[in-house]
């Protein structure tokens, strides 16, 4: 089982074509589904309040080595300059940093809280293996304020995530939830302050370690076998269900910062059940740390139960400081990122994601006799006028020609006149689908394509 | 008159923050005008039946001089390895290079005639300076065929340019067609062979330069002053209409490569107006000659009638060989291009682009009392299955703060309840607009909101 996982696995990854390693491509019809996925994405962010954002690709390199790693930055020359390099400009490695900059510069020209969303590329310049991209999108949402941001927004993000990977079909998904606050105060009652970060970026992989890995990885860190055995005692995986967790949590008497972050963590319980979320799909996990050094509060991390050798395939959480190490100023922030370059081929995969079509048009007018142009046109302009997508078929081909082109493409409905016909007012519909075809006057087929097709809705997959 | 026009074509450039020049970047309400803009452009090529194309960013670097010039591409190394940067990666300088590499790599799984589009931004290492920037936005369409392309796409792809911008509010613009062939075939009449691709990369510039710095231009290709009078004399601007220019062209015996464009150039026109395309938005002109020297018919370029300095807003033309110098396959072509940073910065500045909303949602959910929270969470839920976009306000603040931030977010509605209200199924709802506000039942005040948003489309700017 586990070894048609990890071959199904590495399926996925080499799915795409791509002409240099580790710059994935879709074919015409992959490349249909995804912008449909990336459609649904925007469409909830938007109905939800949350703005587009679109920084340039380039920053300044300084900006990126703030949070970043000059081994995978992509710096940018100019072809001609080869011989006087200079560490100026850079691409972007994630959307947060870009995010933070722009705040920074424009904070005075917005309205707080800002709620935005960005669906973008990012480059790694990591060696392209084991399912590392050196592009790929990222879809992040974030909330900031200027001041204090409440905590519901946290469940917001979290909901909005679920929200979306059920409407897309992905109906066997939980997140895992846990509040930095709770790591880092048990952490502080058992090692020293300095020891924490570190300890933190080892237990976030402690699913993908063995025992033994992070016993020694501990260890590196000067942790005795005894704090060692502590810490693994509250990490263990559990099968209780979130309230007797909190209940557990709530015995417990740490420090300060623990039992905040365990009130934060409830709060958090509460608000998801306020907002209608299944409570199957999140699971508190102490197990839960996240990588990244700027969290502070909620972090959240949502796998398929059924794939969960992809590893996660959305995340986040609550940062209060991080934009202080770009603009010196704090603007509280609570955001997450769905990662659509992963998740699309796994659904492509699953047939979860359709990729019939092959255009995007769904009726294709053929053209029989070249003189009638006119009346081929003024059928697609009606169609067009009524929203529906419709291509004439231009070329000088046999009707044959014509419809295979429409069969393959994967379209609904081929219109079909000949001169006579259109003199009669009078044109052929052919389903393309259950393959039969009514004749009869133009604009009552019209009509019935427009009625049949506008029943489809852009949302449904 | 000329001076006001530069001036407001420099505000233009530099309306846009940035803050690394050439990058340019948009403010929250000028963002959303802007994806208004690619929403409506890219329902249009969906329309007409053209499919979503996503290339990567990076190319080969010698993929990329193929078609491109060393002092305008940016190379990637990553910042570590700067010690040691190889010329092997590079950004994209245009959409149309990919393109034909893309084709290259997959034509064995595509349908042609292959109808597709791509929104993206392209880079270019240029300083800075008098409207070029370094990152923009291009909106290609390109049609190709595997053997002959007919030429009705030619009418096509100029056709929908059009549509787009009459449909976006520019009204008052033409596009300037000709015909590579024409042009080519006179010069060989005149020239010799070797001096054509020098001369139409002179000509391309004729309306930006004096006619002194033209003769002496061509003077620099050993082109003597009694052939440069036969060229300016056949390149001089003309009041005559459409059908007269024909005629006139009709009439001269110049070679077979002459009269082939002036049959294509003729086509082009009937098709157009076969098509509906109002007369009034399409010109002749023998002065066009587009500075890429892969074009092999038909050329256009569009500009406003009453902004010409800002040069062309969208332009294109049929490439019959382009592909051949990357695949070694011919896959004749036609496509073009809308330059949408340069066009949505002037349509904003015109106020033919509406940015007075600084929001994607039309409602907001008011908060008073957070123990109702599941009231406000169930309108807005309600709301949103109807696809009204909706914020639920979810600080901690006074009903006037969340009053004030709708306003500035240029929403249309509030919604105003507290418990007591609630408890008795009742709600306030705010007109944004015109400060009028009804009390009344929960769904009856909700449909009410739901019809007037709803009346709104996302195709009305």
């Amino acid at each position: 089982m586990y070894t048609c996982r990890v071959f199904s696995f590495m399926k996925w990854w080499f799915y795409m074509k791509s002409d240099i390693s580790g710059f994935p491509e879709f074919l015409p019809h992959e490349q249909i589904a995804f912008q449909n996925m990336t459609s649904i994405i925007r469409y909830y962010f938007e109905l939800y309040g949350f703005i587009p954002m679109d920084t340039a690709a380039v920053e300044r390199v300084h900006t990126l080595l703030a949070k970043g790693n000059d081994s995978e930055i992509y710096g940018l020359y100019r072809l001609a300059d080869i011989d006087a390099v200079k560490k100026n400009l850079g691409l972007r490695f994630d959307l947060t940093v870009p995010f933070a900059r722009y705040v920074s510069s424009n904070y005075g020209q917005m309205t707080f809280p800002h709620k935005r969303y960005q669906i973008a590329p990012v480059w790694r310049g990591e060696r392209a293996q084991h399912g590392r991209y050196r592009q790929f999108y990222q879809c992040d949402i974030d909330v900031i304020a200027d001041g204090e941001l409440s905590q519901r927004y946290d469940a917001e993000v979290v909901l909005l995530f679920a929200e979306i990977l059920l409407h897309i079909g992905v109906k066997n998904f939980h997140t895992k939830i846990n509040n930095r606050k709770i790591l880092s105060g048990f952490l502080k009652s058992i090692i020293h302050a300095d020891q924490i970060t570190d300890a933190l970026r080892i237990i976030d992989k402690i699913d993908k370690i063995t025992p033994e890995e992070f016993t020694s990885a501990l260890r590196t860190l000067s942790i005795t076998d005894a704090q060692i055995s502590n810490i693994t005692n509250f990490l263990q995986s559990e099968e209780d269900d979130n309230e007797q967790i909190i209940n557990r949590l709530k015995k417990m008497e740490v420090n300060e910062e623990f039992s905040l972050g365990v009130d934060e963590l409830y709060s958090l319980i509460m608000l998801l059940r306020s907002f209608g979320l299944n409570e199957k799909h999140f699971k508190i996990s102490m197990r839960l740390a996240r990588g990244l050094n700027y969290y502070t509060g909620v972090v959240f991390e949502t796998v398929l139960n059924d794939a969960p050798e992809i590893g996660s395939i959305a995340g986040g959480g609550r940062y209060d400081n991080l934009t202080e190490t770009i603009c010196n100023k704090k603007f509280p922030g609570v955001g997450g990122t769905i990662g659509i370059s992963r998740l699309v081929p796994m659904l492509i995969e699953k047939n979860i994601l359709n990729t019939d079509k092959h255009s995007t048009a769904d009726v294709l007018v053929t053209v029989q006799d070249p003189n009638c142009m006119d009346s081929y046109i003024n059928i697609a302009n009606v169609l067009r006028q009524n929203k529906i997508k419709t291509e004439i078929y231009l070329q000088n081909k046999s009707l044959s020609s014509q419809l295979n082109y429409a069969n393959k493409k994967g379209m609904c409905y081929a219109i079909i006149a000949n001169e006579d016909e259109l003199l009669r007012d009078c044109i052929i519909v052919r389903n393309l689908k259950d393959k039969t075809q009514v004749t009869g006057n133009i604009s009552h087929l019209i009509s019935h394509i427009m009625k049949t097709i506008s029943e489809h809705d852009f949302l449904d997959l």
